[in-house]
């Protein structure tokens, strides 16, 4: 293996280069072949198409260089063979284990890592079993239908938006709700509508002190022995955590699953985390799949030719385009209501993984890091911000999301056509219409165009498709992560306010913040 | 009335004060007396905090002095009196005489607009009584119990807002659903769960030629017939149109009821649009006081002087901030699980109305217009995309949003603190810590603070302060268009997508439309 050394972006060569060259027009370069050629496959059935991006073969070769010069891809592979590559605290970072085995095993004081992944797989894949069978039923005889996640964060988002995507296409066990926020009104509206005698309840908190997580389980608590006082809360609800957290093999659940220290929140969609929800609503094999378009995805990664590596070369230009032409601002624009939270955890992925000012060894950078990540599912988004993107003053990057089939069959013929071929129409229109504009002699009807977007599409939307989608984009963070030499798995700026709120509970001498405080009631 | 001129924020005098002078650190000018005294009425109980926004009295002259010199008060009075603000579509804007009257009354051709409006409030009056009643039940005479609102854009993101908004906080007599997306896959998850029978439908298009919209009453209409084969989709359906419509006076609907063009899609929650399903789900009453709630802050909005005037300081801090300093993103955090979809609906009543590049006489203008607007309820965003707000290298206008209340009663203290405590600590708490920020001996512990926000607050999210809230952004959004001289009441930006649309499913010969479509199953 080479040696690694660790530069910030601004110390590259490449990056000079970069910052002289000229930027083509897409109303010059986008052509029919250029999107027949610019066409990477992503795993689990997608492609990734750059075509209407402004980059010309002299920059994909100076950010082939540029990837060169930073070693992302010997980067990668040293995350994957387990370096502590999360150097604040000084963790290993292997969310990806949890959905593949890479060259050699990742071991810690002679324990494989990738075996205790897979033995908390197997641990939900038999309990999951239980509870479809009815086997294990709630503590009054019924068979679950309904299971509530309480998480916050990375145990929220993840799941969330990968359990809306799959409702569609795959046969629904358990119907599932979510708990998160530690305004009460959040669990008030849940829980008044749940057939307590036949809920599961996941209490998800890695450390098992999320100060949310834990008073939501208590209010959990009290509003079954109020409304339901013949039920064991401890036969409704299950523990996800790790094993050195206060929560671990306590006797208040009916099982626990476990995580540990390596697997980042936001990266922890794959491991028990969301696989435990996901299995229990849509049984063990569907989450599965959902591996597996994931692994592909990532092998995928390991390439090191650009062209070749869909999570890389959309890094990169991701990098090319904030650092050297100002975009500081990425739209997610599925054009899929399945996919209606995925930006809301692609904004948590992204900023909460690159929205960093110092580099890995806490020195400032001098360079903008990570964007403001933003979106909604198109065609709603066309009639909502669209008018920013085409005509406003900002300069934001698209990215598009779109599948050629349906996950539901109710779709049909108006005014001769489908509504698929409707939503897809309008799909490929935008893409054209922001990359070339019109020329109107009324300058309110003028486009100027040069609007650049990306474009990752499938056949369908498929736990194997959705794997993939997760998958490229936890490595394109990873690799911007690396191009800017900061470390993308720690997220020191969300303590601060922590500790402020801890001290207003304990009743701070601050006036500062006593006077926020009795403003706002307390 | 004086004369109103209209010029370019560059061409004013006031804004080469404002690029001039220094900017004040929050870590010195915030404290206790401040943040009682930057407060203002923003009517329905609200109270508009700017106390963590940094402007010193200089700089709030100079606003003053600006806001004077772009005749901002005088823009929004001739508004109210039927001026024809919407310069490129030649019409009047009238969204505030749907909740109050004002000086004098607006007419065309001898009819009285706010006599329209109210006749259609008192429609909307006489026939939710009749749905609460059974007066008018379902074809097979089951009493109505949902009710699901087909419409897309500010159809949809405003009525939906305001509907999650107040299920905590009202009685509740149908439940709501929406469909919006032309993606079929959004019509099918909200179909298949509807107790058919007893489902009203709400068709909500201004033009009566919305594609998403009436592709989705079509396939509404053809599901009922496969489902519910004795229901006659007449009787379950009612619209929301304008009277020039193709669907005005059709025999498809129970009953219709009317906007006109004055009325913008985004601008139209207080309008029938907004009303009729939210007098069916909560009552007229509630819907009544919502009106209220937005009078008042429409009344307010009318003070010349600034510092009594929550939405055009607003307005002119945020444009200070943005044109002099380079903001150029918003971040809405509402600390309110009932607030979760308001976000959503201001990015489009921001984006739409000012991502714009023309001002009102279509000449380029040379500076950052409208915003990017994004945001999730706290404490959520916490555990999302705060950690990119804190330490991240974007400039980021923060806008708190935080009740002294719940909505409902499941709060109870746990480990000595309600959950609502624990909410308004940490609402209090990321104020100053983005204000202050904190030094750390390890910079990646270092916060930088001087990050501005302000607060909107009050006692509880009710109809009345959830209505002054929604006219509070409508009349920020206003000034700030005015402030930046361009219309925002049009939408040309949304054009060009659809009519390549229409091109593609015609089957056009451009082979960049073919190619994309092609790649996308067409």
């Amino acid at each position: 293996m080479e040696d690694i050394v660790y530069k910030n972006l601004d110390q590259t060569s490449f990056f000079q280069t970069l910052q002289k060259g000229t930027v083509p027009s897409l109303k010059k370069i986008l052509t029919e072949e250029r999107i027949n050629t610019c066409n990477i496959d992503a795993g689990g059935g997608l492609q990734y198409n750059y075509a209407a991006l402004p980059v010309d073969e002299k920059i994909i070769a100076a950010l082939q260089d540029l990837s060169d010069e930073q070693q992302l891809i010997p980067k990668y592979d040293a995350l994957l063979m387990g370096e502590r590559m999360n150097t604040g605290e000084d963790r290993m970072v292997l969310h990806h284990l949890t959905r593949g085995d890479f060259d050699r095993p990742v071991e810690e004081d002679g324990r494989n890592l990738r075996d205790f992944y897979m033995s908390q797989l197997e641990k939900i894949r038999t309990f999951t079993e239980k509870i479809h069978s009815g086997k294990i039923a709630g503590s009054s005889g019924k068979k679950f239908t309904d299971v509530v996640q309480i998480g916050i964060g990375g145990s929220d988002l993840g799941p969330r938006a990968l359990y809306l995507a799959l409702t569609g296409c795959c046969e629904q066990h358990l119907h599932a709700h979510f708990i998160s926020n530690v305004d009460p009104d959040d669990a008030a509206t849940i829980l008044k509508g749940l057939p307590l005698e036949s809920t599961l309840f996941i209490l998800v908190s890695k450390s098992g002190t999320t100060q949310e997580t834990l008073t939501n389980q208590q209010l959990v608590y009290h509003y079954i022995e109020e409304h339901a006082p013949g039920i064991d809360p401890s036969g409704h609800m299950i523990a996800v955590t790790s094993q050195s957290s206060p929560l671990a093999g306590s006797s208040d659940f009916l099982e626990s699953f476990y995580i540990d220290d390596y697997i980042g929140g936001r990266y922890s969609s794959t491991s028990a985390v969301g696989g435990t929800l996901l299995s229990l609503c849509f049984g063990y094999r569907n989450f599965s799949a959902l591996l597996e378009g994931a692994h592909q995805a990532d092998m995928l990664a390991r390439s090191s030719g650009i062209t070749s590596n869909a999570a890389l070369l959309d890094a990169l230009i991701g990098a090319y385009l904030g650092n050297v032409l100002g975009y500081r601002v990425s739209a997610i624009l599925p054009y899929s209501q399945a996919l209606v939270r995925f930006p809301a955890h692609l904004q948590q992925l992204d900023m909460e993984s690159n929205g960093k000012q110092v580099n890995r060894f806490g020195q400032p950078v001098n360079y903008h890091t990570g964007p403001v990540i933003f979106g909604e599912p198109g065609t709603n988004g066309q009639h909502s911000f669209y008018q920013l993107l085409h005509q406003g003053t900002e300069k934001i990057l698209l990215q598009f999301i779109g599948f050629r089939t349906n996950q539901q069959n109710i779709d049909q013929q108006i005014d001769g056509f489908s509504s698929r071929q409707k939503l897809n129409a309008n799909l490929a229109a935008q893409i054209v219409a922001f990359a070339l504009g019109k020329q109107d002699v009324d300058p309110n009807k003028n486009f100027p165009g040069d609007r650049p977007s990306s474009l990752l599409y499938g056949e369908a939307l498929t736990p194997q498709s959705l794997g993939a989608l997760l998958a490229h984009f936890e490595n394109k963070v990873m690799f911007q992560g690396f191009l800017w030499n900061i470390n993308s798995f720690d997220q020191e700026g969300v303590q601060l306010g922590k500790v402020l709120a801890k001290q207003i509970l304990a009743g701070t001498d601050d006036p500062l913040l006593k006077t926020y405080a009795s403003i706002l009631g307390l």
